[in-house]
């Protein structure tokens, strides 16, 4: 057996703790998959006295970085500390010390991938991020070898476990946004600030991630449209319902006329689609190429376990040479190869539902209906219920379109708004086809 | 960039006019991918002249393997001529000739694996088999190395998409199994003679080539239960919806108290679990890691182009290194190292689904019902419809029982056949839960 593979964990919390797990208690498994042992040889650790759901040998536990930098027997790097710029600092020193690093902080890779690679080339390192898209799912090796033969035509990804686990619950049972949230904190699928789950930034990282593979352009994280689902009512969810679908975050990203259309916004699915089924804090990513059709990967998107499941794959593909090579072939963030341009939000084409509160009198539906039809967005489905008593005179209108771009309709909306027999701001989302 | 890597296609059918395709259509794309070129430089066909959905440059085109063994420009060589005699003599040859070989092939992997694996390792070549298994899905990759750090606790695959293509049909519109076959044969989903698909025999070819690589066991295909679609009845169809059930033909495997239980049988899976989802000739695999969870694959389980992304995935892999690290590492098949013992069928355990024709009199439902009892079998729930007139004094009892050992659920079985109530023998499936 070849020489052992001498690896450091930056960062001992959830997921670094998954990774002690597998490294000191399944020695013989891991070493029989790599053809050669995997050894933990330090652990940096911000207080080495807190107490981890795992043992940590006394003698490998240290708060400075600087002795895993100096160890020579020491290969590769686990990056889980989280956060953005200490662990890019915390990289960007570890290549430049001659270590491989593997990561699972999809913020730093989405922010900082096009430095954090181009060091590691520098340096003749490989960077390996399996975990940071989709917890133990192999997504990042799907699109990097699996499907390399395709043209990827589309994605479309249940990233964020935390805004499916909650949206489940807000269809499942009826419960508002709030309380969703609240039962998700319980349970531990979020966390107690969750703005960069619920609002769509942390499925933006993970899609810029994505997309960078394949498609091989590197996305500003601020070109990505996004919108989260902290407004999103349970009325639409249950009109969406009515009309057979179910209401997603997804994010999406597309080739048209060789431009790439990239956006996380919640989404109404029909019921029966493969994505609308995926419950809880699951996650799954929808991806299209143009031989092999349509594929789908599904699984736990974070938690301890699943998420080392892949830094440990990470590990082994390291231990076994793989991870080098795909590094070198990928290329990845090294710019100036872009050739695929991003389509313009407001010219991204979609189908939509918009719901309004109007006034219960006659000629209020053709008023709406004709704005729409001055604008050439034509009407696939609406739904007027009678007016419960105590709404006094105003009724909800719901209207499902055939195909519009994004801009425009965003400008009938603004115009139906202006309507005097509107009440209240329209509710739209896009409806996926 | 580097030297280009020289393919050879051994066969020229369906799948390997789809590699030929992607080779002589995307040569850039390809390049890129595996950064360096991919180059195909001789096609062995049995008739040169034939018709084929390809057009192949005349100089590259010969019936003669020799050709192959003898050009040095060849590094790899796709086997996707099919059938088994042949097909084993041509790969042993290529290895033999210092070629790596890329096979679509599951028949020859699952029943002279071994031989052809240690026969590469003596001369130092890899073989590479993604497509062997649901298609252009990457399903050999994420066992190998995207869930390398998991025990595999169990493997559930739609494996057979004729089959699937057929239950589908029968389900979803009520008709009859031969006038569903009729219509996948119309439709190109199955063979002229559709055996090997429909008796499960194909299923087990690739649930033996995934156990392989999970468990690191050489499953005889002998080895594996199996159990076919051709004898399933509408009937039954119904009744398992009316429980809320769909029956599919499911390969399956799974670990418990070290043993390791194999088999391919149809079985009534819950309406809304995943696999139940999986409608026409699409594959899907569950598979459940000890620390990544469950995880499902899914996408097109044959066809010309998802057949050829994975092939074509597997050159890259070839270009790129990976395959020949990953083959050496792997070990497949090469005997001495199975730990893990085959679980006695009879002792394999599972809920059943019992369907039988009795007569309509008093005391009938206590007869059948005493001999489970008398055998520790328990019932979760019972449907017994009034009989309609035209069957006369018969009517169709479905009994769901808890989990029971096949081996003390087949005897049941047989004794219930034997009651002077029961009008024919007894028809049942295992159910997943």
């Amino acid at each position: 057996m070849t020489e052992p593979l001498g690896i450091a964990l930056i960062g001992c919390g959830t997921v670094g703790s998954g990774v002690a797990r597998l490294l000191l208690e399944q020695p013989e498994r891991l070493a029989a998959r790599a053809a050669r042992p995997l050894v933990l040889r330090r652990v940096v650790v911000r207080d080495p006295n807190k107490q981890r759901p795992v043992r940590l040998p006394r003698e490998l536990v240290t708060t400075d970085l600087e002795t895993v930098l100096r160890d020579p027997s020491v290969h590769v790097a686990v990056e889980v500390v989280g956060g953005v710029d200490w662990a890019r600092h915390a990289v960007l020193s570890l290549v430049a010390a001659g270590k491989d690093v593997v990561t699972a902080n999809k913020a730093l890779l989405a922010l900082h991938g096009a430095e954090v690679f181009d060091a590691a080339r520098e340096h003749g390192r490989a960077v390996a991020f399996e975990a940071s898209v989709a917890g133990g799912v192999p997504i990042i090796a799907a699109l990097a070898q699996g499907l390399a033969a395709n043209q990827i035509l589309s994605l479309q990804g249940i990233l964020n476990g935390t805004s499916n686990f909650i949206l489940t619950n807000m269809t499942e049972r009826g419960v508002s946004y709030n309380e969703a949230l609240a039962e998700a904190q319980q349970h531990g699928y979020a966390e107690a600030d969750p703005t960069l789950d619920v609002d769509g930034t942390d499925a933006a990282h993970k899609l810029a991630i994505l997309a960078q593979i394949a498609y091989g352009v590197n996305v500003p994280v601020a070109a990505i449209t996004r919108r989260g689902i902290a407004d999103i009512d349970t009325t639409d969810i249950r009109f969406a319902g009515e009309l057979g679908y179910t209401i997603k975050l997804l994010a999406e990203s597309y080739l048209l006329d060789n431009q790439l259309a990239l956006h996380v916004s919640p989404v109404l699915l029909r019921r029966h689609a493969p994505l609308a089924q995926v419950r809880g804090a699951y996650n799954a990513v929808q991806v299209v190429g143009d031989a092999v059709g349509d594929t789908i990967y599904y699984g736990q998107g974070a938690g301890q376990m699943p998420t080392a499941s892949a830094v440990t794959a990470d590990l082994i593909d390291m231990a076994v040479g793989r991870a080098q090579r795909t590094f070198q072939t990928l290329r990845l963030w090294s710019g100036g190869r872009d050739r695929v341009k991003l389509r313009p939000p407001d010219d991204v084409r979609s189908r939509y539902y918009l719901r309004l509160l109007v006034d219960d009198r006659p000629g209020v539906l053709a008023e709406v209906t004709s704005v729409l039809a001055h604008n050439q967005i034509s009407i696939s489905s609406v739904i007027q219920h009678e007016a419960p008593e105590e709404e006094g005179n105003r009724v909800q209108l719901v209207i499902m379109t055939h195909t519009a771009s994004t801009g425009a309709f965003r400008a009938v909306a603004a115009s139906i708004d202006r309507l005097a027999c509107v009440a209240s701001p329209c509710v739209y989302y896009p409806v996926a086809d």
